[in-house]
């Protein structure tokens, strides 16, 4: 007997036929002996049609009025997959973010789970009952509805498989695992049994959104073991895990375990810049205060005493905030041109298998040049190595580095 | 400076245009100086789509979960009302069932309201804000959401104001009032200024259903004052108070208040009923163990041993299974036939008036007779006299006696 988290998202509760698919998943897994608690997302479109009324109704809206507004939506999905359990003979019963309750900090619209108060969950699953939880919502020490922000519910899902010490969080989604790379752009991608809690981290911020960041963060944090899989096809998924576990999973690492790609960054270059002590420091502040987050930054070296370029690069979203920032510190910082691209791309190559490897990077560098692909920028970390590219190149590029780095046999990875 | 609560129906929350407008009234309301809680109906169509879910997920739903997902729509809309006030500069903020909390018997989609905790209200009052509140929901002694059955929302407006001890409860609808009768068959008909709860309560039954009957019995119990009037249109409304406040509204009270008419109803007749005590009791008695509310009876008079017919109306609704109820006593009681009709109406004269001078019912029948109109049926009380007739006369009979009592003079009641 397991204890273990299921999570459906919103394309796998958009329906009463989908949520009858996902009450069989449910009754499965409780059939085989399983404790089991539910968490759901609303169906799919109807919490972007809540905020919608929300701006509507006041572009300047009062976030704790708009989490009563958009919590109503996890809520409606728990009721009916209770309903739906109840009618196929399952001891079933929804829990609101209140109820248990799901304690969170007062920041609405973008709360963080403080802490989940088991005993209920426990007195359910001793009467072997399961228990449909509504994702992404909670409630504030003043007894106010809260929201975890965008795509919480996997988040609630992890946090609460931590609260009740479950063996096992499973994320069902309408993906069934995450793959060496984006399948549209090579056929041949390999989805992966096992991935580790930091190179999941590093595919989903550069890409790969098969799991939201914060709940993989979580996830790592509190040692809860994540699996990755489909409510439309019974297919085994790809477990989340950390590095001491992975090898139970996979007998022999692969150097590489990912090729991700990121369209949503855009390049400033900031020409003429003066060579004087903290110019470049004061340039990151100013967008530090205004929380753009910069990510990869390039500065020509410049003769001693002589202006410079710097380039770096921006979420796309963020640019035109960033252009203002910029251009009040023109003049006192002294550069002479803003000038902006928003036709790049972040190519990346994840694997914790290169700490113990040099040259993955080397390997990048050439195969890319050997196609006449030229490299912007360059960012590194210790299981990541990332390019700035063209756009043009993003399917060419990562097409060659999925090859170059043997990520292309047949079949799943062992 | 009063005390208001201020209710708003589906139609008047239907998007947030409606909604907006919605927001304006109660801004000018409490821009006159009064203390203001609303209760909002879900939009119109949404408690039936959630009602609809909650049926295909199964035909045997729970109740408490089914009171988890329709309690949403109230819910949605007390948030956005809340944050459409806030945008116009209004102190708003929304409160849910379990919040305040309105305390509701466990009975699940038909709970009935125990107690409204007024402490938080107050709270409200005091710093001159404004209480937006989901009606139609509450939650139960264990902490579960519960909701009051369809149409419930005026029931929780009028609770509320009993329990803030309003000055008025002011019910916000698609129409404008109470009216002498339906304007789509006498278009001369008046709205009335004021009538009293128990007039209410008979032309509610009967067929105007402006209010919902069960809300009219909580008001004249607790003696709340309501005023019925459009969200759509800015004119006074009907008062609906007791018999000891009308005067303040109409100097002269007419006889008859209004006519209604019900097409709800369906007609009963058993031939060759034996002259045996108890048989008519134990028909009687089977249907109300049934659930079936048996309303006009008539009996044709027998000589003495000699088989009767007994006739007798239940709603419409409820008529496939009076007829199985029946089918069962057939052998057991020995009558011959089971005859129905649902072509028949039942027209009503209401009126306070009445109490105190004979003759209504006379006038009503030789008005009729005059116009060869048969009458099926007859039940009368205190201040109602009801004749049921063939449905083709509604709108001859309607407008006959409309006539007959003196209420087509132009103009409103004073």
């Amino acid at each position: 007997m397991a204890r273990i988290v299921m999570k459906f998202g919103g394309t796998s509760m958009a329906g009463i036929e989908r949520i009858r698919h996902v009450a069989g998943l449910v009754k499965r897994e409780a059939e085989a002996g399983n404790q089991v608690a539910v968490v759901v997302s609303a169906m799919a479109g109807e919490t972007d049609r809540l905020i919608q009324f929300c701006r509507e109704a006041s572009s300047l809206y009062d976030p704790r009025e708009y989490d009563v507004v958009v919590a109503s939506g996890e809520q409606v999905t728990s009721g009916l997959l209770a309903i739906t359990l109840q009618g196929m003979g399952v001891n079933a019963r929804s829990y609101m973010g209140w109820q248990l309750p799901i304690r969170t900090t007062p920041a609405h619209s973008a709360a963080l789970i403080d802490a989940i108060d088991a005993d209920i969950l426990e007195g359910v699953f001793s009467e072997n009952g399961i228990a449909v939880i509504p994702g992404f919502q909670g409630v504030a020490a003043d007894g106010s509805v809260s929201t975890l922000g965008r795509g919480g519910s996997d988040t609630s899902a992890v946090a609460l498989a931590a609260a009740i010490k479950a063996d096992r969080c499973d994320i069902y989604t309408d993906v069934d695992g995450v793959y060496t790379t984006d399948p549209r752009i090579v056929p041949g991608a390999k989805k992966l049994a096992a991935i580790t809690y930091e190179e999941m981290l590093e595919l989903a911020s550069v890409g790969a959104k098969v799991l939201q960041t914060r709940s993989v963060g979580l996830a790592m944090r509190e040692g809860v073991a994540v699996r990755v899989l489909s409510s439309f096809e019974d297919k085994p998924g790809t477990m989340v895990v950390g590095d001491d576990q992975i090898e139970d999973y996979q007998m022999e690492r692969q150097l590489i375990t990912g090729i991700a790609y990121d369209k949503n960054e855009a390049r400033v270059t900031l020409t003429g810049l003066p060579d004087k002590p903290g110019s470049v420091a004061s340039i990151f502040e100013a967008l530090a205060n205004a929380n753009v987050n910069v990510d990869m930054i390039v500065q020509s070296v410049p003769r001693a005493g002589e202006p410079s370029d710097l380039t770096f690069t921006v979420p796309t979203a963020a640019l035109a905030q960033s252009a203002d920032v910029l251009e009040k510190l023109k003049e006192k910082v002294g550069f002479n041109e803003i000038l902006t691209d928003t036709n790049v791309v972040k190519v990346s190559a994840v694997g914790v298998g290169m700490r113990s490897n040099a040259g993955i990077a080397a390997q990048m560098f050439k195969a890319l040049a050997d196609r006449g692909i030229n490299i912007l920028a360059i960012t590194t970390s210790e299981i990541k190595v990332s390019v700035l590219i063209a756009e043009e190149y993003t399917e060419l590029a990562v097409r060659v580095l999925h090859t170059t780095y043997g990520l292309d046999d047949n079949g799943e990875t062992a």
